[in-house]
C-alpha cells in the first residue's frame, strides 16, 4: 500500500497519462473528465479501497461505482495499476470487442459492479449496494461512488441523498469531482461548493471539502468518511478538468474529446510509467444470501373465487419470501396497493420502503441484485415510467431484476388516466432481454412470481386493480413463453388473444358468440415476451385471424408481441386489435372496458363485423 | 374579497364539507387529503389567487397547480365557492361523462392548467409557467403549487427546487400541506417540518413554516410569498389529515377512501352551506407570444452534402425561431450535441438551459405550453425516457410540446448502449396521439422540425449523430403521414421500409442488389406515426413482403409501426424485421450498423435469402 504523499502522486500520474493514452488510442473519450479525477482514484485505489480483483466476487470486497461513467479511462487506467489489465489491453479502449467499453459495464468486465453513463445513476444503485452490506449482508464492505458535479442536477441524485441520509447508510461514501465544467460549459454552481454542501447537508449527510488534487487532504478525507457514524459522507473535491496540461486545463469545449496533442501531453505528464499498486484486501466475509430454506408453498383458491391479481401477488411473494432466504421487497410507497405489504409483514427485515421515488426503488433493487438478492420492486404500473431510464441501464448492466407493476389499465376504474398503466408492455417490451408477463387470475399470478425468481435480467409483471374470477387450478403449469388455449374447436372462425382482465371478457364473448353458431378460439398470452409462437402460428393456421383486445395502448403491447411469431417472413395472418385508443376520464370499470371497446361486447361485436364482412372463414 | 378570520374559516368549513359530499357521491376519492389543505384552499382562493373564471385564457390570471391531484374534490369545491361549478356538478365527481375526474386535467377543465395525479409533477411543471412569466410574458402572475408531503420525496421536485432557485423565480410559491400521512402510513419525516425548511433553503429558497389551520397565519405566510423578492417561497403547512371530523383525524388506513359516515361528517363540519367567494381579479395584461414575425428560411444544402440530422434540427431551429416569435428551445446540457446551441446563439432569450434534469426539462416545455408558447425540447434520445412519466402526463393534459432527441440508435458508434436510443420509438409511439418522426437528411429534418409547431399532442422528432448525405431536394415536401418512395419497379420482389440512418444503407442495398437482378422497393418511413398506410398497402400489394430496417429495439419501432396499415381485418403481407437485438458495445458506427445487421450488406443478404427460399415472387 503507498504510504506516501509521492507515492499517490506518481500513482495519479500514471493514471492521467494513461487516460490520455487510451483515449488517443481510440481516437475518443473523455480524458479532460479522467484527469480532473485522477488524484481522487489514486489515493482511492492506493490506500482506501478494499479489492481483490481475482475474487470480484468476494463478499467483502468494497464496492466501487463510477456514476461519472464517461471518465472510464480514469478507471481503466486504474485497472492497469492494480495489474488487472495490461498496458496492451488498455490500448484497445473503445475498440469493438474489447472489453474496455466506451462506458463500464458489467457485462464487459467482472470488476464492474453496474453500467454507467446515463449520469445520476451510480449513487442511487450504490445506496441499494449499502443497504444491503449494512441490512442484509452485514459485512462492513464499504461502497464509494465517484460522481461528477453536472450529475448533482438529476432529480435521482436527491432521491438518494434522501434515503441514505434517512437510513443512515454511515458504509456509503459519495466522492464529487467538482471540476466545474459540464458538457458545454460551467455548470451551475462552479466551484461554489458550498452550494452542495448545503445541500448534502440538508438531506443528512457529513461533509467533507477538499482540494482534489491535494492527495494528503484526500486521504484524510476518506479516513473522515471511513470513520463516519450514522451517516453517509460527501467528498466535494474542488478540480480541475484537463489538470495536468496546461494547454487543456479549465477550458471549454474539450468535452469528451481526446487531448489536442496527446504525445506533448504525456510529455508533460513526465510519460509513460508503469507503477503498480497493492490494493489492500478485503476482510474474510460469508455471504448471507446463498441461505435458502423450504418448499414453496403457493395459496390455493377454489375455482371461480374472486381474487385481484395484485392480491395473488402480494400473497406469492410473501410466500416466496419465506420458501427463499434471497428474496428481497421493496416498494415505492404503495404496498397496500401494490400487496407488497404481505411480504413486509412477514420478512420486515428483507423489505425495503422506498417511499414516493421510483428511480430509487429500481435502482436499488439493481444494487441488491448485484449483492446477489432477488429483489421484486413494486408499484403502479403508470410510474415504473417513472424509472424508465434505470431500467433501460439494468438491462446494459444485465442485471437480475423483477419489477412488478400494479393497476394496470383502464380496469382501474375512476381515478383516471394519471393512474393507468397503460403503455408499460410498450416500455418493457422494448428492454433487452426483458420478459413481459401478464397473468388473469390468482393460480397463474402464483406461479409467475415463483418462475421470476429464476429468471435472467429484467422481468416484469403487470397485475390488475380488481377482482377477478379464478380459472385455473392451483397444479396447472404457466411456463415463461407458453400460453393457454382456453377454447378451441375444428370450427373455429377467429382466435381471441387476450390477456389479464381481457381474458375474461374473451371468454364471455366466447361464450355469447357460439350461442350464435360463430366458434371462436381464445388464447390467454400471459407470457407477452416471449410469447408462444407455436400456439399463436397453430391459430392462425386454423382461424386465419387474431383478434387481440388489450387493455393497454395499441402500440407496443399485445397487438405488436403477437407479431413475434410471424416476422420471419412466412405468411401473416390477419391481423384485428382492441385496445385503448382513447384517452380516458373518470368511470367504473365496467364502463372504461366498454369506453375502450375492450369489453365481452365490443369483442363479439367486432367478431360479428369480421364474419359479416367475410372477413373471417 | 373575504377578509376576517370568520370568513375565511367559513370557506374553509364549506371546502371540507364540499369534499366529504362529493367523495360520498362517487363513493371513492380522497377526502381525507382534501380536508388537511382546505384551510390552505380558502385563503388562497379567498384572498390570493388573482383569477377570473370567465377568462381562464387571461394572461393576468395567476396560475394554480394542484400537485396533490388526488385532492380533487377540494380543487373542485373551490370551483363551486367561487361559482365556476353548480352544486349539481359537483355531486357527478368521477362519475362517466363528468368534467370532474378522479384526477383533474386540462382536457376536461378549462381551469385546470396541467394534468396531475402522478405525484412529483406540479412544481416542475409550475417552474416552467413562472418562468414563462419572468422571462417571455413579462407578466406579473404568480404561479402557486400546492403540494403534498409525500411527494417531496420524488428527484423531479428537488430538480424544480434547484431550477427555481438558480432562476431566482420569485413569482413561483410552493404550499406544502405536511398532513404527515402518505398513502399506506406516515411520510419520512411525518410532521418534522424542519427537515423540509433545510432542504428548500439549501436549494436557494425562502422558508415559511406555518400552521396549516390557522387562516391568519397561512394569510400571512401568502403575503410574505408575494412579498419575497429574488427567491421562491415554500410555505410549510403542518396540517392534519383528515382535519374537522374527529374520528378520521390524523389516522393511517383511510386515504382515499370516502369518509365512513359523510352524513354524520358533513352535520359535524356544520352542514351543508352555500358560501360564494368573490375571487381577485387578475390585472389587466397582454399576452405576447402572438408575437409573429417573418417568413421562414430553412438552411438549404447540395445534393450528396453530408450534414447530421441533428445539425440540420439545430440550424432550422434557429431559423423557425426567426420566423415565429412564439418558438422556445429547452435543452439539458447537451446542446453542442442536440445542436440547439445555435437556437441559443440566435435567441438566447428564448433558449431555456435545464442542466442535466430531464424530467424538468419536459415539465418546464410542458409548463410554457400551457402559457402559449411551442417549445422544443432536446437532449439524447436516450435520455429521454428519464422522463417518460411526464410524457405521458403531458399527454393527459393534451399539451403541445416538441421533443427532440440526438444520438439515435447504434448508429453512435464507440460511446456504447449506455447513450444510444434504442426504446424511444416504443416510448412515444406508445403516447396517446403522439407523433413521431425521424428523418434521414437535412432538408427532410428541417421541413419536420417547421411542421412539428403546428402540431398537436406530444411529438417527437429522433435525430441521428453521424453525417448523411442530403438525398432530397430543399423544395420536397414531407406532410406528416407521409412516406418516400425511392425506389420502385414492377418488377419489385420486396419492399423494403426504411427511416433515417437506414434509408442510406436500404439504399446501397437496393443498388446492389438490382445488379443481381432483385428489384426491391424502398420506401423512406420518415413519419413512424402516424405511418403513412396507403403506400404500404400499395407495396405489399404490390410486392407481397415488407422488411423493415432500424437502428432501434425490435419491439414498438418501424416494425411495429408498418403494422398500422394491416391491423383492420385485411390481407397482411409477409414481414421480416432487421432491428437491433443484441446488447451493443464500443465500435465505430459502420462496425454497429453491421454487428447489429441493419447494413447495406445485411439488408442485401437479408433479401438474398428470401429470394432463395422462394418467400418473395
Amino acid at each position: 500500500m503507498p504510504d506516501s504523499r509521492n507515492q499517490l502522486q506518481d500513482i495519479a500520474r500514471q493514471l492521467r497519462v494513461d487516460s490520455v493514452r487510451a483515449a488517443a488510442a481510440a481516437g475518443s473519450g473523455h480524458p479532460t473528465s479522467s484527469m480532473s479525477a485522477a488524484d481522487l482514484m489514486a489515493v482511492l485505489v492506493g490506500r482506501h479501497l478494499h479489492y481483490d480483483f481475482d475474487r470480484p466476487d468476494h463478499p467483502g470486497n468494497d464496492r466501487f461505482i463510477l456514476s461519472k461513467g464517461h471518465a472510464s479511462p480514469l478507471l481503466y487506467a486504474a485497472y492497469k495499476a492494480a495489474g488487472a489489465v495490461t498496458d496492451e489491453e488498455l490500448l484497445t479502449f473503445r475498440e469493438q470487442g474489447s472489453r474496455l467499453q466506451g462506458h463500464p459495464t458489467p457485462r464487459a468486465l467482472p470488476w464492474v459492479e453496474v453500467a454507467t453513463g446515463s449520469l445520476g445513476q451510480g449513487l442511487p444503485v450504490g445506496v441499494g449496494m449499502a443497504l444491503s452490506g449494512k441490512r442484509l449482508d452485514r459485512i462492513p464492505f464499504r461502497v464509494w461512488v465517484l460522481c461528477g458535479d453536472s450529475e448533482l442536477a438529476e432529480g435521482s441524485v436527491w432521491e438518494a441523498a434522501e434515503h441514505a441520509g434517512y437510513e443512515h447508510l454511515d458504509n456509503l461514501t459519495a466522492i464529487v469531482d467538482v471540476n466545474r465544467l459540464g458538457q458545454r460549459g460551467p455548470t451551475r454552481h462552479e466551484w461554489q461548493l458550498s452550494a452542495y454542501a448545503d445541500r448534502f447537508r440538508a438531506f443528512g449527510w457529513h461533509v467533507v471539502e477538499v482540494d482534489g488534487h491535494d492527495v494528503d487532504a484526500v486521504d484524510r478525507a476518506c479516513h473522515e468518511a471511513a470513520s463516519t457514524v450514522g451517516q453517509p459522507t460527501v467528498i466535494l473535491a474542488r478540480t480541475v478538468k484537463g489538470r495536468g496540461v496546461a494547454s487543456v486545463e479549465n477550458r471549454e469545449g474539450l468535452h469528451g474529446k481526446p487531448l489536442p496533442d496527446a504525445d506533448a501531453a504525456v510529455e508533460e505528464l513526465g510519460g509513460v510509467h508503469d507503477v503498480r499498486v497493492e490494493m489492500r484486501r478485503p476482510a474474510a466475509a460469508r455471504a448471507l444470501h446463498a441461505v435458502r430454506s423450504g418448499h414453496l408453498e403457493l395459496p390455493r383458491h377454489a375455482l371461480g373465487d374472486a381474487v385481484a391479481t395484485r392480491t395473488a401477488y402480494g400473497q406469492a411473494l410473501a410466500a416466496l419470501g419465506t420458501a427463499r432466504g434471497d428474496v428481497v421487497a421493496l416498494d415505492g410507497e404503495v404496498g397496500d396497493s401494490t400487496r407488497t405489504e404481505y411480504f413486509a409483514k412477514e420478512h420486515p427485515d428483507r423489505f425495503f420502503e422506498c417511499y414516493i421515488a421510483e428511480q430509487q426503488l429500481v435502482a436499488a433493487a439493481v444494487g441488491l441484485a448485484a449483492r446477489g438478492w432477488v429483489p421484486y420492486a413494486s408499484t403502479f404500473a403508470a410510474f415504473l415510467t417513472r424509472a424508465h431510464d434505470f431500467v433501460r441501464m439494468a438491462a446494459v448492466s444485465g442485471a437480475d431484476i423483477n419489477l412488478v407493476g400494479s393497476h394496470a389499465g383502464v380496469a382501474i376504474g375512476e381515478d383516471g388516466p394519471s393512474q393507468m398503466g397503460l403503455e408499460d408492455l410498450a416500455l418493457f417490451r422494448a428492454v433487452h432481454g426483458s420478459t413481459v408477463l401478464y397473468p388473469c387470475d390468482a393460480h397463474q399470478t402464483g406461479q409467475l412470481v415463483a418462475a421470476m425468481a429464476g429468471l435472467d435480467g429484467i422481468s416484469y409483471l403487470r397485475t390488475s386493480r380488481g377482482d377477478s374470477p379464478v380459472i385455473y387450478g392451483p397444479e396447472e403449469k404457466f411456463p415463461v413463453g407458453g400460453s393457454k388455449v382456453l377454447r378451441s374447436s375444428d370450427a373455429d372462425r377467429l382466435t381471441v388473444v387476450a390477456a389479464g382482465v381481457t381474458v375474461h371478457e374473451a371468454l364471455a364473448a366466447a361464450e355469447a358468440l357460439e350461442r350464435e353458431g360463430i366458434a371462436v378460439r381464445v388464447v390467454d398470452l400471459y407470457s407477452v415476451k416471449p410469447v408462444d409462437r407455436d400456439t399463436l402460428r397453430e391459430a392462425a393456421e386454423h382461424t386465419g385471424c387474431l383478434m387481440t383486445v388489450e387493455d393497454h395502448r395499441e402500440q407496443g403491447g399485445l397487438g405488436d408481441a403477437v407479431l413475434d411469431a410471424f416476422t420471419d417472413g412466412r405468411p401473416v395472418p390477419r391481423l384485428v386489435r382492441l385496445a385503448v385508443r382513447t384517452m380516458p376520464g373518470s368511470a367504473s370499470p365496467e364502463e372504461q372496458l366498454r369506453a375502450a371497446g375492450i369489453d365481452a361486447e365490443s369483442i363479439a361485436a367486432a367478431a360479428r363485423l369480421l364474419v359479416e364482412q367475410g372477413v373471417v372463414r
